[in-house]
């Protein structure tokens, strides 16, 4: 095969038209428009002959005997994991990805959540070591036949990365009673050390045999101490934590599209994710409040699990905001919703989410966005054609 | 709040009883037992003075006084993104997430697509930079509302890593006549260098305007150029790429449960992630197939888009392999189906997957997990209880 000719980066359908008329009637760029952070140029090199923006780049004068340079040659590696504060605290980073991105182009709840899950079996693996099976494990509660499960996480987010953005998550856990424990995560903003978020979630232990909770052998409670932070912290107030939810009314006035749990969804213990259940949750918002508000808190009692192929259907009701989150970063006039996960007559989940709305959702104007990008003119997620499969992660 | 008690790392429960049924039952462990392999132990520290496994644990003298030293105190670093071979292929590292797998404890064919688009989309980064929207993107596409599309891609997967396990993606392009391009992949085991994986896909250049092909700009041309593979190079065998692939019968002989794209499901796009319909096409497969064989090899065309909401059908037929891929790795009498995903009466892909079949399977024994797990007697996902979420990535 001869190479005459190989491709550019991709692009994205909804965002090269407006793009395009924008570059072509300004001469500058406008608060709209795609301005390049070019990232880590080759020290030494000569600059591209080919900057951007431009007014018009069909007017650029090319030199085709000087080869482009790269326009982002170099990139920041990432730390490995690590224990820090005497071994009580696990540290893992983290380059966001861009299917981790949904058409606000931040981050999505359920890349948060997986994030999350993932430091915290990095830390369990950390502490335990890694069976060759592959989980975390810990011999004594193999020979007991114990299990911890995670009963509840609640999660706050005041700001949303973006792909290629570097977060640093930080989680430690510390007892909450005698048959439970509590996990923590703060979220950062690696190169800046913003606390992108926080969250919070309850494991209690589980007698395999019996199916019910139970202590933690004496060993296992020794060992779990040498490991948790001390003196203990919480990185959600207190205020707005371990609130019991409200049940969703019958009839739901709020119901999402029928839901179908995916083979694509179960996990290494061979049921359906969590973060599927979180995904779910969210179907029954009304689409103005999704596409064009920041989902600021998602609160999630786990209550029964299900596998591929059941049928779940998502139920909601908008409900008053709790008074502290107001005061917490919500901001002004919170939406607030009760949620119920159902297949069939059982429960699976129960949870609250509670949205920033900006004025213009507020409006009724149905943003396809983040509040960020509905209040910026963002055209992310305009295109609405039938062409083949532009990639989001503008990848080729 | 004191802290009495901290948690142990989790169990799946379905692992837990046979590992100690297996525990308690032989003195050493068995070859499908939980062989615990201790990595990176601090150096120069005392020994932890429990060390799995052993017969009985409650028979270890165990001394409270010494705090025990963690299992994996120290980690691997992933090394940056980088340009090597005159800055003509693009090499980026991962760690597999436990998210990432499936059943089988292996990573799944949707997680493998997920990483390869990564690295794509960071390659084009890297060439062309990224706007403030987050897109890799080249200015002089932006004025000629020109894009790549993904039209094709075809996968072979030779072993499928686990959680925790370091990969490194190698990813570059190269022409494909005067229209398009292909991109081509390898995916490694980052520590052994053994090649897990390789990929090709196949994009056109569109016109937004006009939505058909067209040709790529000179200066485009010259910059793709000066990034392509010198001299190309492809990652698959010719003799197994481009096939076309034929329609399912009519009514279509397997069909798996109805499918509804999610929310979460979109990307930076706006439309539903390509990845969502490699994991629609897998519902059509045999559950013994499906839970009992390797994938090795997905070929996938992508013809139209779907948006959160639509429902989806999943259809597929058993069909002969091919001659050729029986000597390039699928084994003796590999599997394979061909597959159409339907939304109304619009064909949104085609595909066709090819299953290495362990006898295990072939003689009607429904197995849940890979064809390793299958034939090692493992008892991944064994469990089917109705206890709250045991996660999946041994996390709490």
């Amino acid at each position: 095969m001869t190479v005459l000719t190989a491709p550019p980066a991709p692009w994205l359908a909804g965002q090269i038209q407006k793009s395009a008329a924008s570059f072509c009637s300004r001469s500058r760029p406008g608060p709209g428009d795609r301005v390049f952070r070019h990232q880590g140029r080759a020290a030494g090199h000569a600059r591209p002959r080919l900057s951007a923006p431009r007014a018009s780049l069909a007017e650029a004068v090319v030199d085709y005997s000087v080869r482009p340079e790269p326009a982002q040659e170099f990139w920041t590696s990432l730390e490995p994991c690590k224990m820090v504060e005497n071994k009580r605290v696990f540290l893992e980073e983290h380059r966001i990805r861009g299917n981790e991105a949904g058409p606000s182009q931040h981050v999505t709840i359920a890349a948060v959540a997986n994030i999350l899950q993932e430091a915290a079996g990095n830390h369990a693996v950390a502490m335990w070591g890694r069976s060759s099976q592959g989980f975390a494990t810990d011999p004594e509660l193999v020979e007991r036949g114990l299990i911890f499960v995670m009963t509840r996480m609640q999660i706050q987010m005041h700001r949303y990365p973006r792909w290629g953005d570097l977060v640093q998550v930080e989680t430690w856990f510390q007892a909450a009673g005698k048959l439970g424990a509590q996990r923590e995560w703060l979220l950062r903003d690696k190169l800046t050390g913003e606390v992108l978020g926080a969250a919070t979630s309850t494991w209690v232990m589980i007698n395999m045999r019996t199916r019910r909770p139970c202590r933690m052998p004496e060993l296992v409670r020794w060992k779990s101490a040498c490991f948790a932070r001390e003196p203990p912290r919480l990185a959600l107030p207190s205020d707005v934590t371990r609130a019991k939810l409200p049940a969703v009314a019958d009839p739901a006035p709020l119901r999402g599209n029928r839901q179908v749990a995916r083979r694509a969804d179960m996990d290494m213990n061979g049921h359906v994710n969590n973060v599927a259940y979180l995904a779910w949750t969210l179907e029954a918002v009304p689409e103005e409040v999704w596409a064009g508000s920041h989902l600021y808190q998602v609160e999630i009692d786990f209550k029964a699990e299900c596998h591929a192929g059941d049928v779940v259907c998502s139920l909601a009701q908008e409900v008053p905001p709790q008074e502290a989150l107001t005061h917490n970063g919500a901001g002004r006039e919170p939406a607030c919703y009760v949620h119920s996960l159902l297949r069939g007559e059982t429960e699976l989940v129960r949870a609250r989410t509670t949205w920033r709305v900006s004025d213009a959702t507020r409006g009724g104007v149905a943003a396809h966005g983040s509040a960020a990008a509905a209040s910026n003119g963002s055209a992310a997620a305009a295109s609405n054609g039938s062409a083949p499969h532009a990639n989001g992660n503008g990848a080729h």
